[in-house]
């Protein structure tokens, strides 16, 4: 291992571009002064598209989980009945929150690595009829699963005037999304995921009929109030002092989406995908999810003849490459390996490549360039 | 491709290390003010191993070439004899800045692949009794051929007074060198290569019997003037402003050298060299040079069925990945693999992933993996 080099391949934070860290050094700049809200405007239209939205996508300073409790706190009042729906350790913290805010919690699980089956919460829906929103996980990152939000949000909203609540943290900016289309009515995001920031700042985006029921919370938070930003960012501001560096950061992230065509951001994702578990497969090393679940920014692997740990060691003792471990009860079981964002198919064959070796070096004797062939292949194929 | 996103692997200028980057990014100082003092006067100590030597390293802003001017300027005088040897386009340029300076200039040139024989140097000495300095590179850029410096150090010294004067522009900070063991009389390298920095120094270190020689020549160039360099740097301070930033960056350079440790940054070189020679012997794509000649910091690839600038096309375009291409009559028959300063062995992995997907576009047919499981085998091998 070479110092100063360092491969971070776990679901976030991701690896910054070169130019994004660039624009961030820009010198600061006074949050009320004309330049940020320069900086709001510019940013306001181009950031849309990428939750496929024509609503303002409100900024807030503060982590992923700050945008999932604003969300809470927003649509949802204390006594009020929701649905959470837990594929992972991300729908468990949606529950969480309901609790820490005396919400009556409906929590439905679903085993780790499987998606959910929207027919099952349809099910559910008409045998509780008081429900108030249904929260879904997007990309469940503890165990690489897309979950179908599309069509969750069609069950949803054929039974009642239930808001569908969706946590975008490991999949906006990886994986394609029609917020307005679809009707999903609150989409939040953070920013150190796909979006190819550092952490620190959030999204939140609200439908029409979302903003109706908001409207009517009149004290849901000081800081988390969404109707605050709303009213702020029509004049392209905001109501607290905005995180500045990554505002920067986040216009060039938007010129680098515009460049390449979201489109081709999320083939891209679609073909790291294939390329990892084309991988595995050949080195016969079990994935923990289907094909049909599996996300488009992060792959979970489950071995079976070797220690996931040991191996996670060996990458970051030898190489300085990071892959994430599991959580709660999958804990030691899996391995994740984070490919979203500023990531390339060239990429995905070196941590193939490397891993190869660390396996025989850890004593899982697999044979060099198997699973490298394997996703050169599907990278020479064409085919996402 | 990913934009952003590029792989640069010609031999220099090379990846500059990110905490040499952010080094440079450091306001900018006063050249006469003490901070700048205090900064060669660290550099100082920390240069001579790199160059194997006891002397001072002079630092003088400029490109590799302004390096080799000098050398030649102020080691020798117009009218003088000299013999110099070509083993490429870098031998040649020797020859043409003799020329530019009326030098009486023998040029001994040997097939662009191989390696000189000290032998034939040795006989050329006896036969040319005047030869008042012998000029020979020590990695030949244009060829990835290592001379054999030391070999032909001690053949030049058994014959003569003659100094021995050595451009080790890709090869100082990639390639073991002991100055002053050896008895090289002038040595030479640039910034942008095994050396971690961009281009715009250039270093030079002068023997005890050099310095002898240089000073009877008290006009040799009001820039190049290697003695004001050395009375100045006694008081860690340069003749003319120097660069500064590059200065900052070369304070982390050799932090980072100190830290991997010289022989274990020279021993990655050589790994570099032996994974990226097995991979293309695997692919059964012919080497130019043979192992024994081969650089640690750069490999030449002579393809015999394919075009070697169809492929550097089909990386630069496909990929964003630079390998160069030949140079003069190698042009069109060779690329060339820089794997020297911030490059590793993950990063051999991706570049041979890479060109073995582009082959297969560009209609060279190999099988996947093979050359990857070639390098991967050499780095678990452990032998360098």
């Amino acid at each position: 291992m070479q110092p100063d080099q360092q491969f971070l391949r776990i679901p976030g934070p991701t690896p910054v571009p070169p130019s994004v860290q660039r624009a961030m050094n820009q010198p600061m700049i006074g949050h009320r002064d004309q330049e940020t809200k320069d900086l709001l405007h510019r940013i306001k239209p181009k950031l849309k598209p990428v939750f496929g939205t024509e609503q303002d996508v409100l900024i807030i300073a503060g982590s992923g989980t700050a945008g999932l409790e604003t969300a809470v706190v927003n649509a949802v009042h204390p006594g009020d009945e929701v649905l959470v729906i837990v594929t992972g350790a991300f729908g468990d913290r949606f529950v969480q929150i309901c609790n820490e805010h005396q919400i009556e919690t409906h929590r439905f699980d679903i085993e780790w690595g499987e998606a959910v089956k929207p027919e099952l919460i349809a099910d559910y829906l008409r045998q509780h009829t008081g429900i108030k929103a249904v929260f879904a996980t997007f990309c469940e990152t503890s165990t690489g699963v897309l979950n179908p939000v599309k069509e969750l949000a069609d069950v949803i909203h054929k039974q009642s005037d239930t808001l569908f609540i969706v946590d975008g943290v490991s999949a906006i900016g990886g994986a394609d999304v029609k917020m307005d289309d679809w009707g999903i009515d609150i989409l939040i995001t953070g920013s150190q995921k796909a979006m190819m920031l550092p952490p620190g700042l959030t999204f939140a985006v609200v439908s029409e009929r979302a903003w109706q029921v908001i409207e009517t919370n009149d004290r849901p938070s000081f800081y988390f109030n969404l109707t605050k930003y709303r009213k702020q960012l029509e004049n392209d501001a905001t109501p607290f002092t905005p995180a500045v560096s990554l505002l920067f950061g986040l216009k060039q992230v938007l010129a680098l989406f515009e460049e390449e065509g979201l489109d081709t951001v999320f083939a891209r994702h679609e073909r790291m995908k294939n390329m990892t578990r084309a991988a595995f497969r050949a080195l016969n090393i079990p994935l923990l999810t289907t094909d049909q679940a599996a996300s488009p920014t992060v792959t979970a692997v489950r071995p079976d003849d070797f220690d996931p740990d040991a191996l996670r060691n060996e990458l970051k003792k030898e190489f300085n490459m990071t892959v994430a471990g599991g959580q709660q009860h999958l804990k030691g079981h899996i391995f994740r390996i984070g490919h979203m964002g500023y990531c390339s198919p060239a990429d995905i064959l070196q941590v193939i490549g490397i891993i190869e070796v660390a396996l025989n070096k850890i004593g899982k004797t697999v044979k060099l360039g198997t699973g490298v062939g394997a996703a050169q292949e599907m990278m020479l194929s064409g085919g996402i």
